[in-house]
């Protein structure tokens, strides 16, 4: 395929600059950017791309997908009340066709927005594998494991099979992580045993970490540490690539720990943690101690939405809020951190992330001709202060077209709506 | 016309419910909600609303349209290099042609994205409200006046002949205001001149109020007092309607005059605010005091969206942060801020902001077959914090059809975008 006629955004260090030129894709890699002959355009289909602004496809770092059915059921309530009264009561009558069905809502509303690669932790993963395959979606998968006592053996072995069965299926754009849920859902033990787990295999380690100010205490009270040391006394940054969740809640010592961290990083999720009153990240300390961090969603069932263009706003706007500073955080860094970095985090760096020759293709059209992206001063800036999800015209992964003029083609988009919404009224009924 | 087959939001007790059943309009009015019957049907026009929820248009409270030329010009910015070294520059230089054309493209904007009703502080005001007559909005318009000295009876004349030529014009859509620029930006002469004014022709104050905890300094250091108090001083409180936009920065002593106030509030800007790392208005103690609080936008310099979506998320994720606590405001309490509460600030509660028989047709349709709409356990919970101003699908305003199913009727919007586009890249020419 060659994408002609539009524009589209590179980035050199840290900053992003349009480019106007072709866009040739072979199989599903991006082959080459710029200017196409005729002779190597030979045989290829066209995609008009005029009037579009071509970006890498979003990465969405952190997401629990069937969770969609559960999204505002259960806004505005204190913390402890959204999870124990409505949250956790309604996951556990889901069943694994509530699963898929809101796993399958969860990927068209992410393809609906620009997000290419994203990273779900979640049970009955092979259940989630199975949306992820059909529906062209690039996903890093984990099963999340919860262990109160030393009787954790299936979740391993659960985990183990995922990587298995999954780890590079469906073209290489299905990825595994190993996933013990978080310090306060993980005794010391299981958690050496999930490190040693992803040591094994070779796969990321994914986990929830100081999310909120009640997780500190509760790690510092049962364990004398806070919730970093305590990872790091499991082993979790020695040697390993970590996907660490949220971490909202650090101290100096913590900062200091982390940046030994080589492989992976933070994945910031500012809505859900406003909406649920958890606090916002310092991502000016992050970036000052060199931990990389990306942007991601939680589940829907706290964040509501799973549109990335809404936690690039959020971030910037509260970072300049934490800081009272208009400068904290540009434009570039937080398109940065929902593209490049996030895959870096991911481990995708090498294949995603960035629009360049070589790379796979995972690629978003923004139609730019809209009263709310003129005057065009800085494209950049006009995506991330601007844009919203429903602004992404096409959306191509793993080289093939899965969104075309906001319609979707791996999947029935109405079929998808109703059976979500048939699954979620069920779920209700049973509780 | 007829609206039939939709749903349509009602408030009561600042909880929203969603009714089934038919909107007859005539004229510019709600003339029965409910079953309508072939009678009363008879010769009008139907609008199919299918699958749509039909909500009070939504109000901007505060908002200098012009500078939508000025759209990502200078984000990122420290506060004073955004203000002295680009915003500034560049307003001087803007000709009446620029500022009609700017105006026209936030008039595209805003309704493209479900507001129906703005507040306007500018200079040049005739041109803008030529664009508001024409464009279908409804808007509440207002001279912003800044004085240094005291040769100022040129603006306050202004002022005065917007208010006789304006005030009811284009079918009551514009009505004035009287708009002394900010504390800082008048002496104390020129505010009571202000006052006097308002009181004269019965029109309410607009003004800038408490937006950085600079302006407390500059105010203290000159004047000895608050910003509050110095307004109260100059008889701002007094058997006046106010009309306060940012209110980001007040003390215990200010919410207690403010409590005063029995006609107009508030308009919080949490988008501009953050983004210029003035900081976050706190909506509980305001609320605590019985002070109404509406939304705006401020100026797409600043926000560089005028989506109000995007405004009732940040006001929400905001307060939740500020707070601690996730049940800091509702859905509701943001739905009501965005329509309701925004009409009464701006002395339109008899006539807009909820949908009743008997006020003016001003309603906007969202389509809410949309995967991120799915599953519906909560209506306003999702146009909060899963809408953005992109899901608008059809716009009402005093009964007229201004957008149906995104095609903007009464401009033409490719004129606006070129026109705008070519005055911004010309204004940037002669500076």
């Amino acid at each position: 395929m060659i994408i002609k006629r539009g524009h589209y955004l590179q980035v050199e260090d840290g900053v992003w600059s349009v480019q106007k030129g072709d866009i040739l894709i072979e199989g599903n890699v991006v082959k080459k950017l710029g200017e196409v002959t005729e002779r190597e355009a030979a045989g290829h289909e066209v995609f008009d791309a005029a009037g579009m602004l071509v970006l890498p496809g979003l990465v969405n770092g952190h997401q629990h997908t069937p969770m969609s059915l559960l999204r505002c059921y259960s806004d505005d309530l204190p913390l402890m009340d959204w999870l124990n009264k409505k949250m956790l009561p309604a996951e556990m009558k889901m069943t694994s066709e509530d699963r898929y069905k809101g796993a399958m809502l969860s990927l068209a509303e992410m393809i609906k927005s620009g997000t290419t690669t994203y990273a779900d932790m979640y049970i009955d993963m092979d259940t989630i594998a199975e949306a992820v395959a059909s529906s062209g979606m690039r996903g890093a998968l984990a099963r999340g494991m919860i262990a109160m006592d030393a009787n954790y053996s299936d979740r391993i072995e659960e985990s183990r099979q995922l990587v298995k069965r999954w780890n590079g299926a469906a073209n290489g754009r299905i990825t595994t992580m190993i996933a013990p849920h978080s310090p306060y859902m993980c005794p010391p033990d299981f958690l050496k045993a999930a490190v040693e787990l992803a040591k094994e295999l070779n796969v990321p380690l994914h986990t929830h970490l100081a999310e909120t100010a009640d997780e500190r205490q509760m790690i510092q009270d049962k364990y004398g540490s806070s919730p970093v040391q305590y990872l790091q006394e499991a082993g979790f940054f020695e040697d390993t690539h970590v996907v660490l969740a949220h971490g909202v809640h650090f101290t100096a010592e913590d900062l200091e720990v982390l940046q030994q961290v080589k492989r992976g990083g933070i994945i910031h999720n500012p809505v859900s943690n406003a909406k649920l009153g958890c606090g916002t990240s310092d991502l000016l300390a992050l970036r000052r101690h060199g931990i990389a961090v990306g942007l991601g969603t939680d589940g829907p069932g706290s964040a509501s939405t799973l549109d990335l263009f809404m936690e690039m706003k959020a971030a910037a706007w509260m970072q300049k809020l934490l800081h009272s500073d208009a400068s904290a955080l540009s434009s570039h860094d937080i398109l940065t951190m929902a593209t490049k970095t996030g895959a870096e985090i991911l481990g995708l760096g090498n294949d995603i992330g960035t629009i360049e020759e070589g790379k796979k293709a995972d690629l978003i059209m923004i139609n730019m001709n809209q009263p709310h992206f003129i005057p065009a001063h800085e494209p950049t800036s006009l995506l991330v202060y601007a844009a919203a999800g429903q602004d992404v015209d096409s959306v191509i992964i793993d080289g093939e077209v899965v969104m075309k003029h906001r319609e979707l083609l791996t999947m029935d988009e109405e079929k998808v709506m109703f059976e979500a919404q048939q699954s979620a009224a069920s779920l209700l009924n049973r509780l």
